[in-house]
């Protein structure tokens, strides 16, 4: 059987060649700027905005990718296209990119010194919708471990980046409370920041309120909730809120590339609003699948898991 | 030529083969716990305090390792045994253990699910002295970066984990000034806490000082510093300090496993004491040697980079 | 029956009269001062300790109890001999003091200004052993919630005061993870502080540890967990900690007024040492039993749920 | 002579008859939420706001009233119908609900476990116009103690509950500079908030200014204030500000519930703007007025305080 | 040859006898506030917003100037047209005020008590437009050191006062990295606030951005930008961000006074945008130039260093 | 009559010539390092170690004293002594040293570049007894303001420098308290911290107490405080404390070189302690009498204001 190519150092090699050293700084360091885009109908959606914020974090993060933006761009949608040949034809995927500062020749036993050579990777995997059925059929339950988000005096949310071990932290409390809950840190100040892989959102009163933008990831389906938002008259604040607001708002979502938008019907165990996906939630969907050309959470609710 | 062994998975495979998949978590969340002990005249040194601290850190991150504390420091032992054979006599080497939760199979396209095996490593490499030759000849100098180390409410310094990114971003900025310079990071509240790869000690009056145990890694190496204190009647305090205070040290130290203890001689520009190692630090390391039956930094000093 | 007498506002009445105005300033405002002393055998406990601490409390306040100091010593003791006479001859009594700025006659409806009386009240009831009873079979849980403990710039946590709503809030979040836990709220720089009706201790390589004095209320059997340390030449150290520590230490406590110290042998669902009372918890008890003579812990497991 | 009816637990009760148990966790842990409306000419105004913003603080504190929201309503209406007729004709009243976790049996000397059942009162009283009189005659005074108000990381703003030492302590402090001072605590960064009682707000330029939304309670009649600017075609921000704002700003203003909106004449001890009301607080209050159907300010300086 | 005056303690003396003495409040607590003001083609340009805030500077300070703010402004005025005239035609000038609490007179030996005497000075100085030629020719590089700005909660940035120890332990850190690199001071929060002398602006896709207004000194060129900006159609945006943000902007700019508006190519040594002046500078400043009637950027780059 | 000199700018000149130009750092930054110290009986006490702290001081704010520190010390002296011939024979007198970076050549208008050349300045005053012998008559009150200590992110408190601003805002609001209040201002965090011109101690059950050290400047009274309590077997301990210890202190001090050592009887209005000296008070003035030969307090008590 057909294997996926990683695109990995510069090569496409098969899956199962794909790997990193143990000397790597993804590993050593967790130095390692990433970012993730999907298809929908098997065509990549905004993959040039996904590029884009990955080479800002790059920049942030001083590591300067061994090909150009649209050389990047470029063998995302190559991978996407062989990679999604060898599925079946409903499924959808993920491309991930990351790269790392390289290897630190000097822990494998070589010489140490001059300029390292980043460790840069694209690959894909099929979307694992079955995993998220849950959060449409029942709704999302988030909670607020006593973890903090790491401030953006250390490391700015902005980017996206792999040092995460905050995130898994927080999940080792949150699961506490919920096998399947979803941490949602708050920052120092006690603000709603982000879970670890989604943007969340609550509404109240008809508005749709995402927090400050300084302190969260700038998601890309943030930006299209944004988006659908001023076409269909919704209004849209960016503000910071509360544990409070949340419990009172009348709805609220996980907004992530994977499963676009997610409603969430618990924090902390307190019930959000009626308990269930709520008007606007239902709005918002009806005009992403337009954009998209397909019933985003009627292709999630039909998954299940593989045998 | 052989080819020194590097446990991984729970078996001894040559290093050239010892790879972690790229959805491995230690990839993708960086949610690695690590530790790093060395030999002297090829004996592990204090490697049981290592491996006991590694438990450590495996509790508090929840992950399980695999094997026994006792199983890990005879695995440990034995490649440093093996390993240090293929090396010139008068090669030291470092031992590195790491593990991260494991593999996140839906990344790579299989079911997801279920318990999480982690991935336990450990390998060797022989010491590279010459790398840091310099601070034995001239004195490092430390660079105290806008970037702040990540507190306590996030992740806790007192654990050795890979999510290091903060690091690398205090880098970019350090080696702007200089780019042999070491980051030394301050807290949210601008005390100062420790370099990326050591802790960071200052002398003042004849009393070695560190930084108050809350905000930083528990070195090794520190403990060892703060035993031969308590042996040769020298004064050794924990409390925070500032910046005004290792400009007006009379000594100041990098204390780390790979070369036990490097006298830093300059702060931002400014030079600390007299500029040259004092003499706290020629007692602490005569009592280092009698210690472990070797000339520190002599064997370090007489290294040479490799061709 | 006879019923116990409250003392409040000046006059001894039988309990079922004693009740407070709901224009009382301890219920607009909680801005009401407290302290709770106990008895062993029927004698009180350390009880001038607790009226000193009351007073201390009363001063930071700015609220002036309207009898002194030792005529409150008296009315505590008086009520206790009273109030103990109607009690089965095993039962144990704790005397409550509290005292509010005084009713807010505005609120009444009658003319305000002028100074504010005090509302002072003591009262008395019988400690119900029987629901902390699971601590010392089982050992108790503490979580630490996501709300965070108010910071001294705001209320000094070093009086009892009952303003203690944010203790409320983070019962809500921890008895999602347990209805028995505990909560154990950090400070807002993440260091472990104290739970709402204890203060919080942990031992490690045989020191007992407890938090730097001036971010926790300084509890009466802390104090005596101190001294009794002082006594068998176990070290006893204040200092900040964190998660970190009392996940890695070998045993923790919560010491408290009403059943002295109990063993916490679970953080965030992670055991802390053995899971069970260890060694030093066995040497304090012992040295407690003998101040007070009798055995604390089976006192407490030998009782039983009211019918 | 006639009493007012209060109502608690469930019944309508004499004032004099209504009281709250001194083991109430009203009073034993100040865990109460709370809210505060008032009549115009007899009438209750915004009442529906003030029940929904009751039931989002109790939502908050997860306690649950036992009765709905229309019936909590519907309760208000008939005690301020039937408490107001027993007063003068001219008198306006405010109707406060309250509600606490209700007893804690345990200290009653009873048996605890169950779950509680919360202390529900709703009650009412005459507002005491003279008390406020010389904020309209001299203009409000507001110091800022060295008391900082509580995050919202320890208990939201948003909510109305009366764990309020910290202002009790603040009042301790502002009273020093002027008996009749008002305490505008700042919030740990500096920012300005409210005070105990009201909202606070500034005029610059023409715009009324009221800080972040997120950090203080959010005011019916900040509320309604904005509505009237927005009528009038007057700015209203709302955004965080400092001491330096307030100094120089042309207006500022004390906004509640019980004397609507007051001038701010002084700020520790410097005088703000001209130093009496202004054009600005002379456009809200007709427009105030007109909604009211009566003299807002003229009802309250016609006041007396009662012999 | 004639001298420039000075106007100083009521009079106005040549520069060579302007002097203060050691014991004024100026020297021995730096409790001085000031501002600065320039001409173009030899007008004051927005001289009355530079001394009104002036005037804000000082209520805020408790410092009340011994003239009238008009007065104040006249006598700027006369000092620009005196010590213009004896300078070359093509010369701008700066007009400087600043005042102190006065001399301390128990400090110089007599009698202490009593009201102070305020100290207050206005002087003039050519512009030394060579200085600044680099920004203009390369672009400024600016660089966070670790200092932070001082908080809000201490001394508030809105007003300019010259208490600048920070500013000068800022610059000593910048400095090792370019010796001609501007300090941009990061609040303890990290967010990027302003230069010891400029505002703080970035563009991004053509919105100019600068820092929320309550963290910096509202400078009068940043106004000048903001109306411009509204003029032109150029949003304007005023809320916080981070490094993050500045390194992945477009253009950056410094705006100040003394030379109006200067691009920022580099930050940290990573540049900014394209390295050099952008379109959004282009037409700002050629609406700058017409306001002032001169090419402001020309005038800079032709001036010389004086021999 | 004769004029003191004054050593400024490498000269000593009368007193009457001793200026700083209004282009001086000095004024233009309040960028100056300085340090005070006394005789007793005329001679100089501790001076050596002032003119080391004031040497530590400059290296942290990289200023280079253009004199060695020898050389420094020999100058105070002759000063002194020159000065002090020309006072009354029972004359204390203070001697002051400061340092600023130099004069701005720029801002005088001529040529800026190259290095500055600091201005470093020495001279002497009569200590003005009179000021503080309502100290000892009647104990100071401090007063805790709004206004936060300034945190060492952004200047180290133990250099003593000239940017105080903040103390002076702080006196600002403490004088509203009381004209005569002394204020102590609280960090961000709410510890106590020192006063604008003292340190401050508190006793409790017989042990002197200062704050954590990191946050105050080491004054050298302190010092002495500090060994005259281990000569007499009097506890002093070094910790962070907060309003509540002061107002449950048994004594309160201001420990400062000018007057040594002055009870502080009331903070905020309340009384601490009897409201009047204590017995430690009286066994450290005891044993600082006696180091130098003089009744410190008498001195005082015995000086009046100049006619």
């Amino acid at each position: 059987m057909m294997e996926p190519l990683v695109y990995i150092k510069g090569a496409k090699v098969p899956a199962s060649q794909a790997h990193v050293a143990i000397f790597d700084a993804a590993i050593v360091l967790g130095a390692t700027v990433t970012d993730l885009a999907r298809t929908f109908a098997g065509a990549p959606f905004r993959l040039g905005d996904h590029v884009d914020r990955f080479y800002r974090s790059c920049r942030y993060a001083r590591i300067t990718p061994p090909v150009s933006r649209d050389e990047t761009e470029r063998i995302c949608r190559e991978l996407l296209q062989h990679n999604g040949a060898l599925l079946a034809a409903e499924a959808e995927q993920a491309v991930v990119l990351f790269i790392s500062p390289g290897e630190l020749s000097v822990y494998a036993g070589s010489a140490g010194g001059g300029d390292m050579t980043p460790t840069f990777c694209i690959h894909t995997f099929p979307l694992p919708f079955y995993l998220w059925r849950h959060f449409f059929d029942e709704g999302a339950h988030v909670v607020t471990p006593s973890v903090r988000q790491i401030p953006a005096a250390c490391v700015d949310p902005k980017i996206k980046c792999r040092s995460r071990m905050h995130w898994w932290l927080a999940d080792g409390e949150t699961h506490q409370v919920d096998p399947r809950a979803v941490s949602l840190c708050l920052d120092l100040q006690g603000n709603v920041t982000e879970t670890a892989g989604s943007n969340f959102l609550i509404v109240r009163n008809g508005v749709v309120i995402s927090p400050a933008p300084d302190h969260i990831l700038r998601g890309i389906s943030l930006v299209t909730v944004a988006e659908i938002c001023d076409e269909l008259g919704i209004g849209f604040e960016e503000r910071n809120f509360q544990v409070y607001d949340v419990i009172n708002a009348d709805e609220a979502y996980l907004a992530t590339t994977p499963y676009c938008l997610a409603p969430v019907t618990k924090i902390n165990g307190v019930t959000i609003g009626e308990g269930r996906p709520g008007p606007v939630f239902a709005r918002l969907m009806a005009a992403w699948n337009e954009r998209v050309g397909l019933d985003v959470v009627g292709q999630i609710q039909a998954s299940t898991a593989p045998a």
